[in-house]
């Protein structure tokens, strides 16, 4: 049960003084929250409403289900770019289809993560490389900051892929709205130097530093009271200022999201990949903050947590939500100790949609595109770009093509690209496994690599070692390579293939080594292993390949060539002791 | 030239005795691949005409481009059945734009082998498990079998699934011709027992073996003569007994497919899983075979030799082929010692289609249907499945997944969820790595599971071997399994990773070490690493997270237990002397 809810867990020791500082982290959390969310909805295309019911009931959710003390769920900017992309396809944006589509992506993401959690399928989420991850939230902060610009401009423009949101932008650039422009550019110039140099400022009035922190994090909510006040005041409005406007004051009305099985299936490949891609980023958010207060996550009851805050979400008419980089490190940073705090913030931004909506009327739009691309110029990491080329041009390629294609087609067809380019990769990668050649290094029991040292061979004993797993993408290479040695080699009458890094030996491999087996024979050779681990050994215990071998199976290398090799059977005549022996015992 | 045109090579030794050999072949191969060109030609749904066409110029291809001295190509089961399915799926069967799917398949497919050759990617047959294409070829057995019976039962009945082909020969079983069925059942009978037996009789009247054995081949022409001329004698085919028919008569006409783009685009899939599935069946014919007389074929020209063979059969007007296990084998027996055995039969079969299908009028269908029940019979391997439980459960998935949907969906849906499982579970299986605690081995200078074995060990230094590869699937196992082993042992000072099985370390890999490092060094562990391979370490040069390691490098475990455990070091106290040592070598 506490594994099922860890509130269980830390409610046993709620007091006081853990009550205060969450309230605490709460109450600035909230603060900061408001702005987010009217931003992120922006971004996905709904009215910004939508942005503050969807950071309600989902962070009750999380703080009932999930296992991180600091974690903040709610929109976040990819997942909502990602929404736009999805709901995009099916519907215009402002008519019905699109915000009904955008609350079945809820609740199907919050259907796959639960599923996900149930089936303990956590580990789903390691397909995704690092690079493909790194270069996909690069792409995607490119998107958005590009998206956003329209509102700073003052034009429209449209487009889930930079192509098209370039050429729609281009259009529009005569009809630039010079008001918006000065508000947006301003509020830009404000937002980047609150960032960069509000912290140092203050530290210099003497502000300690934590304090200097959070102020400067306020930034954008300075910006919203500033630019929200001069719009109101002045009327900007009516100068051709675009305002969020009226928004529907009122209780959260809880519904139901309509079944319809085509739109289901329409949405599915969409809501997997906002599961996966919010997952893998929730998830190393979380295990970044736990780990700077010596706490563990539990992934598995992560999926269920946040699994439940999306179909919370799409209940009570949200979005995709998941666990947020930026707000989670001011929750952090304000002192939250319990998920608590999630739950107080919920409180405050309930109140806030309750009774503060008309105050937000005449917020600009531009304001709030300035904080979405201040926001998401962090996620761009070049130097990631950089580092993976110096490293591994396959992962770099893979990187790439993510990038790239997220860039240039859009969000969906990147993250599956970049999947399916690693994959092919990694097969290829292990499908010509490193080999050497290996001989005796006098005076040692160590064997190595010919080319590399200087080394007593034996004419009649080909020894090869094989430095990868043996399994279907490499078994008929294994195969190639060995007809290919032994057709250079006329002499030799036995094969030694040398296993202490084959981890694993599948049934294509199986049938390959049998092959070898079998046509060595046909030609005089003996086929030996040694130094085979374990759990393969075990393994090929449960197949007649044994039997059929030709040769032995040596616990070490070094048995192996006293027993096989010309030279050292004239002095050591009794070798070879373990060789067939069933009851021996393999390495390690 | 001489790779690209391996005719060129054998044709400068060829001589009267060779040519009386490859003519004597070519002749026992013509006989017996008529019936089985027709036959296959009805299982794909065509005009039997078309398995003539497809059985001339391919071979003249083939034998031009082959590497393979004994490969008979032309149509065979498993790829009629998949063109049956592709053009099914397009057009009614016996229309023209059947008949043009057909076409353009072995075009396609062609064009893929080509393409694939010139790039030299054969290795992507490789990503096709042992399993799933035993699995395939045994489902593909029975469903081509159970299509058949609507010949023996003078019934109608289709689709490209078992449950659909049960399904309409139930409705069908009210219509059964009884005819039909007597000779259809009784030319079963007869070919089983032909090949079951008739080569023990033939031996018991004193035949020499190769001889007996070639008669007993040469069952399904005996029965095509048999049943044909009682059909004509006794007029059966106005009793309900359904024959081939007339057949064009005449020269072979050439003409390019038409170029439809929606088409091409409608069929790629299929043509792809074509090309991959029938290089698989041809290049292992061709090694085994290959074997037998220690000669050795070229995968990637195998790759241009069937590409070439299949436009060839769609210029001629013919459909997909590749090369075939009993015509090879057949041809080999018979003797064939160059490809240009190929040719002949191509002049042969070009002949018969010219001169002899008049003869062929009368031939019922329900022989040709009873030959192909069982020539596929043998496809069927029961065996293999049963060894594959016993093996591996993982690969035994992979296998029962592509039959059952191979079998309840469809051939083309077997083949991708077969391959896309087996990717799966290999990812799986190494999500998450065998890793062991290890320990020295009293008395010498290895280490081994503490679980296994009797070994020292320090509370403060942690051993830790890993045997896998560390790339994207595991890096974030590999986190968690490292922070789970500390937060158990709060002593521990060191931890080496100790790395003779990792043959890889990706960049994803190199993120979750880099946080590893960093995570332990904020808890006061340092992190070493021991038995670093040679290519892995170059890999990691190029990082800078050999600058960060807290720990050193060590060229073995026993340096590293010598430098860090307590024990060791109060007798050893100038140990270390490779750690951090930039120009050291590494293992091995």
């Amino acid at each position: 049960m506490k594994r099922f809810l860890p509130c269980l867990e830390w409610a046993k020791t709620y007091n006081k003084r853990v009550l205060t500082s969450d309230l605490v982290a709460a109450v600035i959390v909230t603060i900061m929250l408001i702005p987010q969310s009217l931003a992120y909805a922006l971004l996905a295309g709904l009215p910004p409403e939508v942005g503050l019911y969807a950071s309600i009931l989902p962070l009750v959710a999380y703080a009932l289900f999930g296992t991180s003390r600091s974690l903040a769920v709610g929109p976040v900017a990819v997942v909502s770019l990602m929404t736009a992309a999805a709901a995009g396809n099916l519907a215009q944006q402002g008519s019905a289809e699109y915000l009904t589509a955008a609350i079945v992506l809820a609740l199907l993401s919050g259907l796959i993560l639960l599923l996900m959690g149930f089936f303990k399928l956590g580990i789903l989420a390691n397909f995704l490389s690092h690079p493909v991850i790194s270069g996909f939230i690069t792409a995607s902060g490119i998107i958005i900051a590009a998206s956003q610009l329209k509102h700073i401009l003052g034009i429209s423009a449209n487009g889930h892929s930079l192509l098209e949101i370039g050429l729609t932008l281009a259009e529009g650039l005569g009809n630039i709205n010079l008001n918006t422009l000065l508000l947006g550019v301003g509020t830009l110039g404000f937002l980047l130097w609150v960032r960069s140099r509000l912290n140092a400022v203050l530290i210099g009035f003497g502000l300690n530093g934590r304090l200097a922190d959070l102020a400067a994090k306020a930034g954008p909510v300075m910006a919203v009271v500033a630019t929200t006040a001069i719009t109101y005041y002045w009327g900007l409005d009516d100068r051709g200022i675009s305002v969020v406007g009226a928004i529907p004051q009122g209780l959260l009305a809880l519904a139901i999201p309509t079944f319809d099985f085509a739109l289901w299936q329409e949405l599915f490949l969409a809501a997997l990949l906002i599961s996966v891609i919010g997952f893998v980023e929730s998830v190393s958010v979380a295990q970044t903050l736990a780990a700077k207060r010596r706490q563990r996550i539990r992934p598995n009851q992560e999926l269920i947590a946040l699994g439940s805050s999306n179909v919370a979400s799409a209940v009570s008419g949200g979005f995709p939500v998941t666990g947020g980089f930026s707000r989670s490190v001011v929750n952090f940073d304000a002192g939250a100790e319990t998920p608590a705090a999630g739950a107080f913030t919920a409180a405050g931004i309930l109140m806030v949609t309750l009774l503060l909506t008309p105050l937000i009327h005449f917020l600009p739009k531009a304001t709030l595109a300035a904080t979405i691309i201040v926001a998401v110029l962090s996620l761009v990491d070049l130097k990631s770009i950089k580092r993976t080329w110096d490293y591994s041009r396959s992962d770099f390629s893979a990187m790439m093509v993510t990038i790239l294609v997220t860039l240039l087609v859009g969000v969906e067809a990147g993250v599956v690209s970049g999947v399916g380019l690693s994959l092919l990769l990694h097969l290829y990668r292990t499908s010509k496994p490193h080999s050497a050649i290996v001989g005796l290094v006098p005076g040692t029991q160590h064997f190595r690599n010919v080319d590399r040292h200087q080394v007593d061979t034996d004419p009649t004993v080909l020894m090869l070692r094989i430095d990868e797993s043996l399994y279907f993408a490499n078994a008929r290479y294994l195969e190639d390579l060995v007809y290919d040695q032994i057709a250079l080699r006329p002499q030799v009458k036995h094969l030694v293939l040398m296993c202490p890094a084959v981890n694993l030996i599948d049934a294509s491999a199986l049938e390959s080594l049998e092959a070898i087996n079998e046509r060595l024979n046909d030609s005089g050779v003996s086929l030996h292993l040694s130094e085979v681990k374990g759990p393969v050994m075990d393994q090929l215990r449960r197949s007649h390949f044994l039997q059929q071998l030709t040769g032995g199976i040596f616990l070490c290398q070094y048995d192996a060539w006293r027993s096989l090799s010309k030279g050292s059977r004239q002095i050591d005549m009794d070798a070879n002791p373990t060789a067939k022996n069933p009851g021996f015992e393999s390495t390690p």
